[in-house]
Order: C-alpha cells, then structure tokens, then sequence
C-alpha cells in the first residue's frame, strides 16, 4: 500500500474518531454538538502535523492555512465532518481528509506553492439537527440570516444561539466569519457522489456542473381525530387514509418526469407526522414533507403545480382540508466553467476518466460560488449509498480524489498569472 | 332546573377539575398520573358527602360503598376518570358521575337498599400512556399480567410500576386488588355512545349486547435509506412509498365489509413511525400501527387475512420487506342477557325508548364482565365525537342514565330473592 494509502486510512479512521468504519450504527455528528466539536479537534491536530497554522472562526469553521504571503492570493477546499443520525463516515469527511492529503502530497514533494492555500472545516452542514444545513459555509460567504435563524431549536429545544456558543463560537459576532471577496481566490470542495452515476459510465470522477437545489414543501391534512371503534366507516374525516395516496403519486410523477425528460428529478415524501398518532384514535392531522430536486427548477416548480392540483381533487373528494407550505425554494446552482475544466485538466493530468455531471444534494460549494468561482469534485460511493452506516467509499477512489485536488492545486498556486 | 341536573352539571365540572367544559384544549388526566390522582380525590370528596364509605385498592382504584350489611352481597357501578391526551370531559367521568348521581336519588328518596351498593372508580382506562388499557379493571377482575406489564414504559421511560407506586398504589401486592367472585354480585357501567347510532334511532338509551375487541396489528416495512437528492427513482427501496398504498386498503376493504355485511367492521391505520423521518433522507424503515374491530370476530381475521395478502403482493413488487406483527387479538365479549333485560325494563319504567346495540370501544365492563353478570349502558355524545376537545354529552342525557341507574340499583336492591 501506498504511503499516501495509507495515511488516508489512518486520518479517516481518526476523523471520525473512531477504530474502525465497520460500525453497525454509523456515525451520529450532529451540528453544533460536542461530536463535531471533537472531529474539529482532530482536524486541528492532522493540520498542526503538517505544520499548518490553524485558527477557528466565529461560526466555528476550522480554518487549516499553507501561508506563503500574507499578500497572495487565497485558494480554497474544504468539506464538513458533521452528519446525520447514523450517518456514514465520508459524507463531509472525504472532502476534508482528501484536502489534507494534497497539501501532506505537495509537502512530501517539497513543493513550494506561490499562493496561499487554505484547508476549511466548515461547521454544521448537515440539517438534521436544525433543520438549516450548512450554517458555517454561509457564514463564510455572508449568507446567514441570523435574526431567521436564531430561534431555531432542535429536537430538544435547544436554539442555534445556544449550540454555537457553546461550540466555542460566538452568535452575537457570527457575521465577523464571512470573507470578503479578495480574501479568497476561488474554492473548491470533494465529496462523495451519494450516486452510481460515475460508476455507471466507467468514470473515475465527477465533476459537477450544477448542483440541484431543493423545493421543500409542507403538506397538512386537516380531518377529525375520533374513536377508531366506535366511528362508523362512512362517518370518518381520516385524515391519513386521506392524505397517503399523494405518496404514490409523488412517486409516480417523479419517475414519469425523470423517464419522459432529459434531466431527471426526485421528489420525496420524506417525513410524516401524525396527531394524534394514538392507536385507538383516527387521524385527525398529518403533515407530510415533501423533498423535489432537479437542476432543471421549472421541472420543480411543474411537480409543485401537480401536487397542488391532486391535493385539491383529494379535498374535493374526502372533504379533508389540505393546506400546502412552501419551506424552501431555492433555484439550481451552477459552478464556475473555468474551475470545472481545471479540474477536467488536472484529472486527465494523471490518466483519469471524468464525467460532467450535475449534483442532485447540496453542499457548503452553493454557498461558497455565490462569492468565489467554486468546483465540486466527486468521487465514486458504493451502491451510491450515503446517509446510512453502510456509506463507503474505497481507499483507492479518496486517493484519486487525493491527486485531483494536489494536482489541481500545483498548477493554480505553482506561478502567479497576472499579478 | 331540576335539583338533579344542576347537582350532574357542578359534579361534573369537579371530577374534571374546571371551571367551565368549554376548554379549546380539552381534558389531560393520563393513567396514574397526578392528574388523574387530582380526580380521584374530587371523587371521594363527592362520595365523602353522599355519607359514602370509601377506600383505595392497590390498584389505585377507588371504591365508594353504600355499606347496608356486610353480609349481603355488593352491586356495583362504576367506570373512570382519567382520559387521552386532550381528550373530553365524558369518557369515563359519565359513568362515574352518573353511579354517584343514582346513589344521590335513592338517598334523596329515603330509599333503604337491602343489598351493598358499590361505586368504582377504577384507574387508568386509556391506553394513552402506557399502550395498557383497563389496568384498574383487570386487577379487580384478576385478569392482570403482572409480569408482562411490569417493564412496560411511557413515552418518558416511566415503567407502569413506578407509576403505580408513585400514585400511591403498590405494584409488589397489585394482586391484592383482585376481588373474589363472592365479594360482588353484579357490575354496570354507563358510559357516552361514541357513536350515533341512539340518536339515528331516536333513543334514550343505549344497551349494549357485545363489545368488539380489537385485533391490533403492527406492520413493518423493512426499505432501505438513503439521499433524497442523490437517489434516482428507479434506483430506490422507499419504504414509505410501497407501504403507503396499505392506508387506502384498509379503508375501503373494511367499507366494502361495513356495507355488504349484517355487523360492521371498522379499521384504521392509527400510527405511523417513520426511519429516519429526516427531509433529506428516503424513508428506510416505516411501521404502521392497524386497529381493527367488529363483534363479528371472524370478519376481523378475515380483514388480517387480506392486509396480509395484500402486503405480499406490496413486496412482490417492490422488494420492500413487509413485516406484520399482531399486538393484540381479543375476542368480543358478550354482556349478561339477564342484565339487558334488566336495564331494558328500568328504561322502560321510565318511559325511556332503548336500543339494543354493539359497542365498538372497549370498556372496564369487558374485564369485569368476565367475572361478573355484568351490563353497560349507553347515553348519546353529540355528534358522536370523542377522545376529541368537542366531546359532548347534554346534562339531560346524563340525567336520563343517572335514573336508569337508580332505578335499575332500586329494583336490584329492594328486595333480596332467595336469600
């Protein structure tokens, strides 16, 4: 095995703090929590190892830098290390390690970068803790809405505030995190694809041209809750038995949609909630959330049309109220070209395949290309399965991401253009 | 007003601990809870006044006792006074207020009963916290599984135990509280329809022959997780997605059985948990809970026979794994014919029109009933909504079951036969 091999093997198993990535109940990192705060420790550590000066923002971003001038231009990757509940071990992760081991490469080289180059750890990109994702990233970029997002709470009722200051950061100064646009030159982010798509076109990379941001709806049904004993069949206001055949066809028209046009879309009943959800009492609410991507947003915004329209002929027919919110809506971002054929370039550099191909999840990249030109690199993930403890991706497949990123950033810090 | 009914109106605003009925948030009384505990002190007061004598037994049920001499045997009324989460003021308190209401008449009227009258106000009916129902009931009766119930917990971890201890019953001696079959001749319990069945057949009364016992099932859909945005259509195993098309099914088989068939049946998907239930995150896991009820017990396992047959052909197409578990199959109890007959005639001694008729829900009668002749009577609630903040039940429908229950307690108690 490869030194390189085998030193991503070691940080990875050390990222996630953990002796093994066979772990049956995955990874639980949630945002703003004293799991993520001790993977930070460890990225602080892997950095100060390769003699990078470190320093943690007022979001909680760890910020790993290569100084050659203060002067110099700025360039950028980064990832997150927090997750899901029971997550796996490279969603977020991968980018990180990966950018860590271009810069221990171009070390063991003794390369000498003309620039500076900057490792980030951003805090808080996974939404399932808050219900907002990449907190630190829009941070970075000047994007947070702090008043919206201040009362937030998680499960247990605690507020964002209060989990960011007691990560170690500061709400009341939060907004001192975002960069001004000279301070970075451009970014670039690595993160396992969450697909099969580079598998199936025999790719050993993706590189991402849009990535598909989500419509998010809430959908309640408003019935009668009564006794499941005594209330005869045709008395009934249920509104669950109501509501649930908008699941298959939100479904079907997905599939539809994706079969019939050339960019395809997902949408998903992804959450329920019931009230009372009492085994002897009907239904009498439901709350249903609604996931729809496609980097085609007109492609959304007709799936939206369809579910108002079925919606309605449900109320029409059952007389359960249905009442449709709209949580986000965010259009498509599309990346840089000319960092999407950098890294085109750097890939076919080391005899590579890569595949342009767009990104159906978000990432901390969205809000990083609103302010700096920004790419997005993915490596293959086995089954495309991710969020789940069975995620994985091969030792081979970070390395070659490894070389991408190392390549990439030998030939954008090796001379200065222009200056 | 009569002197009766204003007495029902203010009884019935102090066992439900108000001021007013009119509370948008209904009544919260969970079993063995502090709440319920509050009741049950309102209920000794009560039967404190009457110059009842009352104790507790190590159920935590409460009994008030019209001693006339201990050695003639003991009729008893009685029903509950803890509730669902926000639920109404009459389930259970009607049986209750109306079995002190009845002594008041006798007592008022100078009456000399020549046997024991007991009314029983037996703890935890609902299944709201603990998924047990009947607790009290199945003590007195014998009929409590001691050992299976010990471990179960609430929604905060709270064993029934430690519930039971802490509302000042005891769990180690809970056995104690089983009465032996000599101890009462005869049990009967008022309780609101939660139907409308008395009111379409413009009756009084309510007289119930057999309670239909749900068959319960738990039915598991095994998919798999993975990312909302990542995941194509084709490529998913969405739990939620094949499972969902059941809810519909169950409706419209038990209307087709409701419709076609002499007794009907009622079913209900009531409960659903979902895994992860996160936004970005395909449903990997879901389980639906199913009550399912008739007097006609085989209709029930014929209704099972077919949501299993249709889950097999739910996985067939689409891989998802389909899991059913049956929670719960009771078969129906059927009431004592002699105490019909004996609530049909003091009905019609009192000019009241009666219905013969099932009931869908399960009551404390069921427990006693295997034990004890035992019968239950039926008032109207309006619009025959319950376990809801809307239930409602007219003070003059609870004055016509108090005199039932006077007059049936006056004929059962006037005369002793062949002793």
């Amino acid at each position: 095995m490869s030194d390189i091999r085998m030193w991503l093997e070691k940080k990875l198993l050390q990222l996630n703090l953990t002796n093994s990535m066979d772990v049956p109940e995955g990874f639980t990192r949630l945002s703003y929590t004293e799991d993520e705060a001790r993977a930070h420790h460890e990225f602080r550590s892997i950095a100060a190892d390769l003699e990078l000066s470190t320093f943690t923002d007022n979001a909680g971003n760890q910020w790993a830098v290569w100084e050659t001038d203060s002067n110099a231009p700025t360039v950028a990757v980064g990832s997150h290390l927090d997750t899901v509940h029971n997550g796996g071990g490279y969603d977020g992760v991968a980018g990180v390690l990966c950018g860590l081991a271009a810069v221990k490469i171009l070390k063991d080289q003794h390369f000498t970068p003309q620039k500076n180059i900057a490792i980030i750890c951003f805090a808080s990109e996974e939404s399932a803790r808050f219900g907002v994702s990449t907190i630190g990233s829009k941070a970075i970029a000047g994007l947070l809405d702090k008043e919206e997002q201040a009362g937030v709470t998680d499960a247990e009722g605690t507020t964002i505030k209060d989990a960011v200051n007691s990560f170690g950061a500061d709400w009341d100064v939060i907004e001192q995190a975002e960069q001004t646009k000279d301070a970075l030159e451009s970014f670039i982010e690595l993160h396992i694809e969450q697909g099969t798509r580079i598998e199936n076109n025999n790719a050993d990379i993706g590189i991402v041209r849009g990535v598909a941001c989500p419509i998010r709806l809430k959908v309640t049904a408003n019935g009668m809750a009564n006794h499941t004993g005594t209330t005869p069949m045709h008395a009934r206001k249920d509104a669950f038995a109501a509501i649930s055949p908008l699941v298959s066809f939100v479904e079907q028209e997905a599939k539809m949609v994706s079969s019939t046009k050339a960019i395809p879309l997902v949408a998903t009943v992804s959450t329920v909630k019931l009230w009372p959800n009492a085994m002897n009492v009907i239904p009498g609410k439901v709350e249903f959330g609604i996931d729809i991507r496609s980097v085609d947003d007109a492609s959304k915004h007709n799936m939206v049309t369809a579910i108002t329209a079925y919606s309605a002929q449900i109320e029409a027919r059952t007389g359960v109220e249905i009442v449709i919110d709209t949580l986000v809506d965010n259009n498509s971002v599309f990346l840089a070209p000319s960092i999407q054929e950098k890294l085109r370039q750097a890939s076919q550099n080391l005899g590579f395949k890569s595949l342009l191909m767009d990104s159906g999840a978000g990432h901390d990249v969205m809000n990083m290309a609103m302010k700096w030109p920004s790419g997005l690199i993915f490596i293959p993930c086995e089954k495309g399965i991710s969020h789940h403890p069975n995620e994985h991706a091969r030792l081979e497949d970070l390395q070659k991401g490894t070389h991408v990123i190392a390549e990439y950033l030998r030939k954008e810090t090796g001379e200065i253009h222009g200056n």
